[in-house]
């Protein structure tokens, strides 16, 4: 193993942590706070909740809910300017993968300047953020863990992942009370999102066991208790799956993902299809492709996914991915592509992008345009 | 489970990741460094290297390493005085856990002022502290990752847990080359006391999902490297101590420890014993004290131990105990307490202090003097 780097935030977790935010946020020196959450929170009452708690604190105030299910770039510049119209200094984030995203970039261009653009890739951002407060209300993006922001170009159709360290926030606070007036198909979008970052973190050319740890736990949380969360609703088993959530956002943030995760980008950009539908279509194919490169973790993964192991770690892991699709059509959600796109013909573009994805980087095995379309095409 | 609350520093692992020490400086705004090591350091070559570093990176540094074995409060004033004549803004801690323990004192002092016994406990730290970068020379301790430090209040003769998110490191470097450099005795004594870092964490009723895996991991790790270490001192045996110790500081940092670190912190104190020397001693009887208040947690510790699951939780954590007594006695350390102190008539004042110390107050059964004294006739 090389130098290997593992930062996260402080996270503070647990039933009614969301009590903690005034003090949180006046540790961290805010005075006048930038909210950003989404219409459907608004409409759930819970941005009037975070609102009083800061006016409990004695906070000025501002709130931003201009968001996509994938953010744009254009939102985030709208975002950042309103940020420095409000003379804003701390931002708080309130939602899924998308407002954190979001906030991320406001944070970003507010402190960095420029177009969201020029800091695609990795390591590109030069100058301190304002403190991040994130709010995770759904268990599965991990954004309130890592340092990765995903945002569409609207002009290149492409979803870029800008990575650094300066984008993990502050402090993480993980209220799984959220969770239980969420549908039944965003949580398990989301715990098969938090699934596919956990298995591609721990395949990953950078995993180190700082992450790996994360990953595993991360995956058998997801298995033992996502059908019960979504049938019980019971805070109990939801709590495990924001546990779940912030593993596996531990693990990715620090190990990055794979190929599941650059054609999912791509697919996100080109056809706005939400990120947590395409794992359960891609995620087996791509452990299939990926299992020569890595028996002994697929191996390992089996082992967690079925509790037995075969005699080689390749029986072990196809027992293991072979049970997994089981559990996804246990979970009555779209297992084919053809589900999700309408076209087959543009799977060539899909991969295109798909390849200069930065995910591709630390896949275990190295894959090329063709290997990709291959795998779309199995899964149509 | 009540909220939780997880904080690490930053953490750089690896292989010369002490390359990483100038930057990481420049990154937290250090002009002027004071850098706190201990004389062996320097004797072995290791403060000129880092000295070297800083210098390449343009940095003014000033050197301080007046710290003895169980660091005290009349060490930790005159750093801070040395901090404040020299203008210092970021602190640097080269060591074991005496250095790094003078380090957090020494930050503390220069940002809060007053005398270190005024924030013995939880939680009595007002303002921010300057940036520390700590790069731990042991692999043991856990002083680089916790927001514990330990400190012997020279007139009252006890060790004083200062207890604090604010004495989280900003960067802890690990660079696993240092252990290479040691004696068989201190590889053992910090391993061992990573041992029981992970042990008390993993059994504390602050205990969470996220500190019980890096708890389990460190365990095994210990349990199975050891040996090898101190066999072969190869450096992957060597960096999976370094691993274990960094699992067991996250643990021990977020869920706190138990009365063998009470007893361990009344020994120091009063006996100046090194706190790496007294677990092997005490764990065990620990062990067996709390077994009846927490059989699940200690059979897992059992089955890590021993790889073996009886038909209760009882005989599998008695298995495990027993396997760790022997673990220890094939290490040739010393096991009874009466070849680390030298008048068994000491033993109630010592028990007299350990329940006062904070540990007591997450140990799984409560515990009085009387359970303390009997704890220590046991090993006697």
């Amino acid at each position: 193993m090389d130098v290997t780097k593992f930062a996260i935030p402080e996270v503070i977790f647990g039933k009614n942590s969301l009590d903690y935010l005034g003090p949180c946020a006046q540790r961290n020196g805010a005075k006048r706070v930038l909210l950003v959450s989404d219409p459907g929170l608004e409409d759930a009452g819970w941005v009037e909740c975070l609102v009083d708690k800061l006016d409990q604190a004695g906070m000025h105030w501002a709130y931003f809910s201009d968001v996509s299910s994938n953010p744009r770039d254009s939102q985030i510049h709208r975002g950042a300017e309103f940020y420095a119209s409000q003379r804003a200094d701390v931002v708080i984030a309130l939602g899924g993968g998308s407002p954190m995203d979001l906030a991320k970039g406001i944070a970003l261009i507010a402190s960095n300047g420029g177009r969201i653009r020029d800091y695609e890739g990795a390591n590109r951002i030069q100058y301190p953020l304002p403190p991040m407060i994130f709010i995770p209300t759904t268990a599965g993006s991990g954004a309130d863990i890592s340092q990765f922001a995903i945002v569409t170009d609207e002009e290149r159709k492409v979803k870029m992942s800008i990575i650094s360290r300066t984008l993990v926030p502050n402090i993480s606070i993980i209220d799984p009370n959220f969770l239980q007036t969420k549908p039944e198909w965003l949580i398990k979008a989301s715990a098969i999102d938090a699934l596919s970052h956990a298995v591609e973190a721990y395949v990953s050319v950078l995993a180190s066991p700082f992450t790996e740890m994360q990953s595993l736990k991360a995956i058998e949380l997801v298995i033992k208790n996502l059908e019960e969360a979504v049938r019980t609703k019971s805070l109990q088993s939801l709590s495990k799956l924001s546990i779940a959530s912030t593993a596996a956002g531990m693990a990715f943030s620090n190990a990055s993902l794979g190929v599941d995760h650059a054609i999912a980008h791509s697919l996100g950009g080109e056809f706005d299809v939400m990120h947590g539908h395409v794992h359960p279509v891609l995620l087996p194919a791509v452990m299939r492709f990926n299992l020569q490169a890595c028996p002994e973790k697929m191996a390992m993964i089996g082992e967690i996914i079925t509790d037995e192991r075969l005699s080689t770690d390749e029986d072990t892991a196809m027992r293991g991915i072979e049970a997994l699709e089981d559990f996804f059509s246990r979970l009555d959600i779209a297992m084919n592509l053809a589900e999700l796109v309408d076209d087959r013909q543009k799977i060539p573009d899909i991969c295109d992008l798909a390849v200069k994805d930065a995910c591709v980087l630390t896949n275990p095995r190295s894959v090329s345009k063709e290997d990709c379309q291959a795998i779309c095409e199995e899964v149509w």
